[in-house]
């Protein structure tokens, strides 16, 4: 059994995981950076252990300067929330070698699910729909330039170890090709230290539509319904919400059942997101699958009443699915608004700083994630998320309403926001109406530019 | 149809109030009072009209005032919220005169059911238990002795206008009978303006239990399942919890049923409570019936689903339930912990003042109504509730832990609260149990002692 449990990240999920330990009576280790010393995950769990300095690189990625703290606090597990080291093939198997209970797939999935040519394979014996793309890796321009004639433009440029929209870029035309693909693969190189890309036909005007799944170590595996995170800029989620409205439920179960049966093709354990685009036509095709708790769990958690922390953490420790597929009943409408330290006016550059106050809504079917309170100080080295702002209501319409009356009430000084871009996005009409795409957002700044 | 709601109240529930509304497209009117200017329901609010000084008899408790905001402001109902006007026959009929939708039942309704007497016989002649209790209002000394003796003692000696535990005292035996007697009704006097009294025979070890009602204009009632609300200091209830560990399905049904028996023969709309008193024996007995909502709705709110608030609304508007019976589904299980601005160690004498910093927890499960800010004033003349804190999980035993979780996150700085003493009560033996009644307070407070 699993006593004791180090998060090897900050920010709200570092929170929401001590959070859920707690609950469970399972003891917690923070790590943080000299930078995070007085952050909110530092102060509230049992133990804090500091890593290093700001820089991501020489903290929350240093692999040894954790796995070090896990070994000093006598942790048996590691969480790794999101970002950072949550998608590191190498820091799960450095887990596994260790002997420390990794709290995800195992590394070989995670490397398998990470590397997208691999994951494509994978689907495609499966059955699982794909968008047509490369089958092997692209590392040139010559290469890529082939290839993306034979699939046919727009091309998707993205990178192999990618996520997040970092290092992803499109090219509409033959021409566009070599700035995408290079601009692509340097962020890549910047962001996951690897070149290694992957070309795809880009399907225009498609929904993001993501499934939460959950399988255990004996082969059960469920899915959560969907989040339709089509309200993107720059491929980075905005809002996202459960269920779609895209989705029929002769379509929904058409596209668990797809989810389901990725997962098991890959020989997945614990949670984890198969993300799909979805045509208007109603086609969908596998993008990837996250491997690892996503941002925007939270509003399958309130449709669903699961909470995923939790089943992540009992699956790890070796427990079986209590949960049947049938069993799963998707109850109203949830709404997650992100709110980002960022100024929208300035292309949403971002504003870190000192927070002189902070009061955020309560209430029924009003759920805050966050790690910021008043004074605290947000540092410019880490994403720039300060909270997240789910809503739950009978319906989308009463969601809707309830998230635009607890955005009025959110105050955040110090720092610039998004908060009136979100509530902007929140009375557009075609956001309202459902009529949205992960071209939502460009379309919004066209119409005011 | 309603589109313009006065909120005779201030606080969390004023706030709830305005929420509920923004989230039905239903404007609002707060009033508020000298001392209120700056509170949050005075600036969440659509509109805000100060009807008069701080002192509760000058404002909230000033009918014409309020009637005169409301005619004013054109709003077309009245909600009363809890506590103040909340109980008062004379100003629902008031608003009945003039054509206001008073959001309660008929003004005749929560007379019949104010008047403990008349209250009681309507129960006797339903068939609903009742407490074998004093027939008539008793008004002196004298009178009381005579019917005590004849009910048997210990006997508690009640305001007929009385809730909230004013106006309530314990003889436990004749000699105590003419103190208790002439307290009680000096503080019924001063609290209620009515120094009518009512005698009953004391239940010792009861729980409270109570089932929420909600009933439309077309004679459909349902009851929401039961709150224990047994954990009390001087009858002001401290924590809330639905459901309760002392009820079998068989007994739930049971006191469900007559819940609703109550509210029929009471011909009862809208959101209404019944306080029954629970024996260990399983015998239960009406006490009263609330004919408002009550401060510990949510926990009712979270473990079916349902927005008591939203339900007042439609059912004063009109519209017919929704809901049958069957529909009804308690689902996991909730607990409320009232934070109050006072001093445990000093008798629980109130603590106002001005809040310094405020931090409140969040993430799954954890819900806040509160109307307190960083740098908010906390008056010294009305309740001194400062927040609510609620949670939900899958079961009690979580439940607990997550409570304690959430407590252990709450900042509340400038003033005195009952954070510890609500975490000393959450890890008592007794409680964690199960094994609580309406004295378990008095009873660890002589542990302690």
């Amino acid at each position: 059994m699993i006593e004791k449990i180090l998060i090897a990240n900050r920010g709200e999920i570092a929170v929401r995981v001590i959070r859920a330990c707690r609950e469970m009576g399972i003891r917690t280790v923070a790590v943080y950076s000299e930078a995070d010393k007085d952050a909110l995950h530092t102060q509230l769990a049992d133990e804090a252990v500091c890593i290093g300095p700001a820089p991501s690189a020489e903290s929350y990625l240093n692999m040894q300067n954790i796995i070090s703290a896990t070994l000093v606090s006598g942790a048996d597990a590691i969480h790794p929330g999101f970002g950072f080291l949550s998608e590191n093939s190498k820091f799960a198997e450095l887990c596994e070698q260790c002997k420390i209970t990794y709290i995800g797939p195992d590394s070989k999935v995670i490397s398998a699910l990470g590397n997208k040519s691999v994951a494509r394979n994978t689907m495609v014996e499966a059955g699982v729909p794909v968008i047509p793309g490369s089958k092997e890796p692209v590392y040139t321009v010559e290469e890529g330039e082939k290839i993306a004639g034979e699939i046919g433009y727009p091309i998707i440029v993205k990178a192999a170890l990618g996520g997040g929209g970092k290092g992803m870029r499109v090219a509409q035309t033959p021409d566009e090709f070599q700035a995408s693909f290079q601009t692509a693969q340097k962020e890549a190189q910047m962001a996951f230290g690897d070149g290694t890309m992957y070309l795809e036909h880009f399907v225009e005007h498609p929904r993001h539509i993501e499934f939460q799944i959950l399988a255990d170590k004996y082969g059960n595996v469920v899915h959560l319904g969907e989040r339709d995170c089509s309200i993107q800029r720059n491929h980075q989620k905005m809002i996202e919400e459960s269920p779609s409205e895209a989705l029929t439920p002769e379509l929904r179960q058409k596209m668990g059942e797809a989810a389901v049966k990725a997962a098991k093709a890959a020989h997945y354990t614990n949670a984890g997101t198969i993300e799909f685009l979805l045509e208007k036509s109603g086609a969908f095709y596998f993008m990837e699958m996250n491997t690892r708790i996503q941002v925007e769990h939270p509003v399958t958690e309130w449709v669903t009443g699961i909470d995923l922390i939790k089943e992540q953490i009992k699956i790890a420790d070796g427990q079986r699915l209590k949960l049947q597929q049938k069993d799963i009943k998707i109850t109203g409408h949830a709404i997650e608004c992100r709110i980002n330290a960022e100024n929208p006016e300035k292309n949403f550059r971002p504003s870190p700083g000192k927070i002189t106050d902070v009061h955020f809504p309560g209430g029924e079917g009003v759920r805050v994630d966050s790690a910021i309170y008043t004074g605290y100080e947000v540092p410019p080295y880490y994403d720039s998320m300060l909270a997240k702002l789910i809503v739950h209501a009978d319906d989308r319409e009463e969601a809707i309403r309830k998230m635009r009356s607890a955005l009025g009430e959110v105050i955040i000084e110090g720092v610039d926001t998004n908060i009136d871009y979100q509530y902007e996005i929140l009375n557009h009409k075609k956001f309202i109406s459902g009529d949205i795409d992960v071209e939502f957002i460009g379309g919004m700044m066209n119409e005011t530019a």
